[in-house]
């Protein structure tokens, strides 16, 4: 089993693994990597230990498919959402709020990849950090994209990073109850990020 | 041993103690906390695992003493920086250049303070929360008196948890080589931010 194919009707074993994925992200949303088994994992997801070692080989290979998962889905909503929108700022404001709206929805998983985030190694680590890298670029260019069209003055790297902080610290003290939902925050971030690097006009 | 003291000159047993805490940080910051063993942190601090134990008791105890340790001392650092300073803008500027002044020289720590950054439970837990409970709370008292000051109009929390995500999430992506020394970064951070609420004005 080497993919997780996305397009196109899922099949019935594409629906098994992605419920076993949902649920080893629990355990190790509640139990960190480190301190999940094989076993804890195998008793969630109802797969015996030894139906677990043979269709996922490790802690690391489960790890590696829900991280994979959840970067390629973001990516894929991010393109349908953007696909419309030409305005540079908007687009911006597109990347933030897709961001923002597909973690807050799978929060689990949003703790487990930042907490996670540098727990894999080899082949697998390597193509997770490929993955960001692709994440993080595309966030990159839609910044590049304004700052031409606006002429603006700033260094991309640290401002992308910056905001990159921003909406992944998330996970340490949003509360729906207290913060809005997705779409509220991420337009307050926005807000503050676009006047920040000086592409909104005050009072916008 | 119940308190590491921080006025005044420290004593040998201080000084002695400070080294230990250094020697468990730079240990936590190679295998993560769960990772470490008590073996590991003897190993590296050269006292024997006896003595380990029966100065720290636990693990969990190291790491308390590593987070109060660093918490304690960025607070005492920002006060003093800010005690000369009156304009609200600069006083923010102060924060922000304090925090990661103090971090980006103490990176390991930082690292492991970010990392491991809901481990501790119960007292210790409890108290480590109400240092970071203190820390964010200047943070906001700063940023709300400047928000009097120029009457300006943004949501305090979101705001400063947005800030606090940028100048915490350093530790994945800075390298001095690339993005220059704390101060930089601190300035470039310190501008989004100020014009992101609308304090400075464009251009400044």
């Amino acid at each position: 089993m080497n993919s997780v194919p996305t397009a196109g009707q899922p099949t019935r074993f594409e629906r098994q693994l992605a419920k076993i994925l949902d649920h080893a992200t629990s355990v190790f949303y509640e139990k960190g990597y480190q301190g999940a088994t094989m076993r804890d994992l195998s008793r969630s997801s109802g797969l015996s230990l030894a139906g677990l070692y043979h269709y996922f080989e490790s802690k690391e290979k489960l790890l590696y498919l829900i991280q994979r998962h959840y970067f390629q889905t973001v990516m894929r909503l991010l393109e349908a959402r953007l696909k419309d929108i030409t305005d540079p700022e908007q687009r911006v404001r597109g990347f933030i709020h897709n961001h923002l709206e597909y973690f807050v929805a799978n929060f689990k998983a949003y703790k487990v990849l930042s907490h996670e985030d540098d727990v894999l190694r080899n082949q697998f680590g390597a193509e997770i950090t490929a993955l960001k890298r692709d994440y993080y670029r595309s966030c990159v260019a839609l910044v590049e994209e304004l700052k031409r069209a606006r002429q603006l003055q700033f260094h991309t790297r640290t401002v992308v990073m910056a905001l990159f902080g921003s909406i992944n610290w998330l996970h340490t003290w949003y509360n729906p109850r207290v913060d809005g939902d997705a779409a509220s925050v991420a337009r307050e971030i926005s807000d503050v990020f676009l006047k920040g690097i000086g592409s909104a006009s005050p009072g916008d």
